[in-house]
This record gives C-alpha cells, structure tokens and sequence, in this order.
C-alpha cells in the first residue's frame, strides 16, 4: 500500500479528496495546519474527518503566518460578505499570501521522511479561480520544483507527483462525488466567520459557493446555518 | 529603493548574499528561522548579522521541522565528523528534508505582504552539491513556481527573481567577495557542532568546508575553535 498525504483542512474539497485518495487505495497521512485561523472550527472539523477516514497519521502543523499579516483569515481585516462570486480577475481579499505554497512545501518535508511520493490537495480551479495558487499552472510547476528539491526527487527519476482530483470539478461535482464515496459532510467546516457556537454564517464566500454546490448537486447542506439564504 | 528578502541563516554564505543585496541597492530584509536547530548560536549570528548590515526588518520565523524528523540537524542523530568532503552523488544525513523549499516559501508569503519581488539565497553548488535544493535548476523551478503562486506573478509579468549571487562560487571565493563587501566574518556561525561556549568543532562538514575556504582565500577564520585542524 503506498503512503499518500492529503493537505486537510476540514473543509469540503479537502475531505473529498481525502475520499478519492482512500478509494484509489493510498495509506492515508493527513497534514493540517495551525495557521492563525480566526477560529478552531476549522481544526476540529480536520481532526473529526481524520477520525472519520481512520488516517494512519494525522499531523497538525504549527505555522504562525500572521507575523507577515496581509489576509482577513489570519489578520482583523473583515470577512465580505454577500459579494456575487463572479468576480473575474479580481483576487479575493481572504487571499492567504503563498498559503499553498507553504502548505506543500511543508507536506514535502514529512513526504522525504515517510517517504511518500503521492501528494493530494483539493484545489479546484474552476468554481473559484480568484486565488492564483489554487490554479492548475501553480500545481504543474510545484511538482517539477519539488521533484529537483528533493532526495526522493534525485534518486528516482521524477517520482513526485501533486494529485489535484477535484481541479476541474463545479462545486456540485464535488459533492456529489464525495456523497458517492461516503463522505459524511456534516463533520466539515467552511465558513469563513463562524458564530460563536460553530455555526455557518451563510453569507461569506464560503458559504455562498458550499450552499450553490449543494444546490447544483441536488442535496441539503447538513450544517446548521445562523442564516441560510 | 527596492525591497529584497534574504534568507539570514548568519552562516558564512548568506551574510555575504547579504552584502551583496547590500552593494546592489537593496533595502534589505533579512527572514531566519527557528527550526528546532541543535544550538542557539547560528540564531544569534543571524541577529547580530543583521544588526551590522542595519537591515530595515529582520523576522525569526518559529517553525518547527522537528516534527517530521528525518535530519542530524533537527534530531538526535550523531554530526559526522572529519569526513572527506569528496562524496560525489550522495546525500549528506546533515540534509534537512526540502528545507530550502520551505524557506522560500515562507519567504514568498512576505514579499507578497512587503511587496517584494527580489529574494536573495546563499545557495552553493560548486563547493558541495551534496543537498538538491541548492542547486540552481532547483531554484530556477521555485522561480517559475513563485510567479504563477502569487498575486504579485499573476499581476505583474513574472516579476519574481529568486537571486543566488554564490551559486557558482567556490568557498573561497565566497570568503574573498564578502572581505571585498566588509563583511565581518567574526559574527558568523557554520559550526553544526559547537562547544557550550560556542566554539566551533573543527571537524564537522560545515567547519571543514569554512576552514578550507579561507584557506584558499589566504585569509584567517577570525572564529575560536575548539581544536582548529
């Protein structure tokens, strides 16, 4: 069985993906990060997924990203809220600087020590291209990067690979992919400005593109909402 | 006066990139980290690097590679000692699992906030190709990557310059550039095994290779050693 590790955020896309490594048959190794989020919501909904998909290894990383400041997930910027998401061109305010890029390059380290040459992270390109580090270009020049970066890089002949299932997928391709594969989304977390008892505001990006997936795919968002549109 | 990053380790290499970016008319910003090394005196060579160039910002990035294990630098594996330096083809155990990956990473994070576009690496290949992320077709791969991650390379038309002054320079001429610039190598550290005092070992890789390079430069190591070979 080989080693995959899935970056997981307790979020929608990264818990289907966590189920399409699971069904393509990989030893499941989750990474989350620590990263200043404005709250915990998002960290207990990875742990639970974890839990859920029985992970042989589940890691929380500790990366303090607000000491650079700059997004309104890490810093007191406010969450926009009832923003149409079409919004050509324009990258969104809750743009966390080079997060991706942090997030894999961290998954490569534990990838050199497992070893594991199969990386998933559910960026998803076309629902929501405002962040330039979600894109398929971004995923392509990753994984050449990572392969010269790297002893498992060196020593075979190009071995890593960057797997990105959901990168073409609408939101509601998403769901309904994750419900065939049994994902329990009711464990996942996506608003960006929870209330205090966890549940979703229903009006920040977040929650407008999860709801619309739901929508598209013909099902009920089992999350509670403060106010669901 | 543009904004330049350098990656500050306060090791022999990046003070001279340091005055390097310095004699290029750089405002300079200087980004280290504290990763769970063995020792505190490369961090405290970076802060009094720093200080002596009078860079405008100098960050500490706490992150804790130690997590993931894999390295004589973050673990409790044993430093080699007086090993020949002619070990073509292999990877040292000193290699830290896709730390400058990581570095640059984090370092992309910041000039997004700064903005920067100029990053400044002391990357060597000439002197000792033993780890496969300081070579430059590694670097050339991160550049490529870094403009298609970022709002600044989706903005702008590639502006992201990842520059390795040292990349081809043997350690000597290192060592001669950096007298040239006025450095101070008395504030630097390379030693991966150092006395309590600080001292420097004498026999580890990083202090054979510092020892040989002001040998060729026909210049004195200013820093005490425990036993200088």
């Amino acid at each position: 069985m080989k080693n995959a590790i899935i970056l997981l955020s307790g979020g929608l896309d990264s818990t289907t993906t966590c189920a399409v490594a699971r069904r393509d048959g990989y030893r499941l190794h989750a990474l989350s990060f620590d990263y200043g989020q404005r709250h915990r919501f998002e960290l207990e909904a990875a742990r639970n997924v974890a839990q859920f998909f029985q992970v042989a290894d589940h890691r929380i990383f500790p990366l303090d990203l607000s000491v650079f400041g700059g997004s309104a997930l890490t810093t007191d910027l406010d969450v926009p809220k009832d923003q149409t998401l079409d919004r050509p061109n324009t990258i969104p305010i809750t743009y966390v600087p080079a997060r991706n890029t942090i997030f894999l390059a961290i998954a490569l380290a534990w990838a050199e020590v497992l070893p594991a040459t199969d990386l998933f992270i559910g960026v998803n390109a076309l629902d929501y291209s405002g962040y330039p580090d979600c894109r398929g270009e971004f995923i392509d020049a990753f994984q050449t990067m990572a392969n010269r970066a790297t002893r498992l890089g060196v020593e075979q002949s190009e071995p890593i690979r960057i797997h990105t299932p959901l990168l073409k997928l609408t939101k509601g391709d998403i769901i309904r992919l994750g419900t065939d594969l049994g994902v329990n989304y009711s464990l996942t977390h996506s608003c960006y400005d929870p209330a205090a008892d966890g549940r979703s505001c229903g009006h920040c990006d977040a929650c407008q593109l999860r709801l619309r997936g739901f929508r598209e795919a013909g099902l009920v968002d089992p999350l509670p909402y403060v106010d669901r549109p």
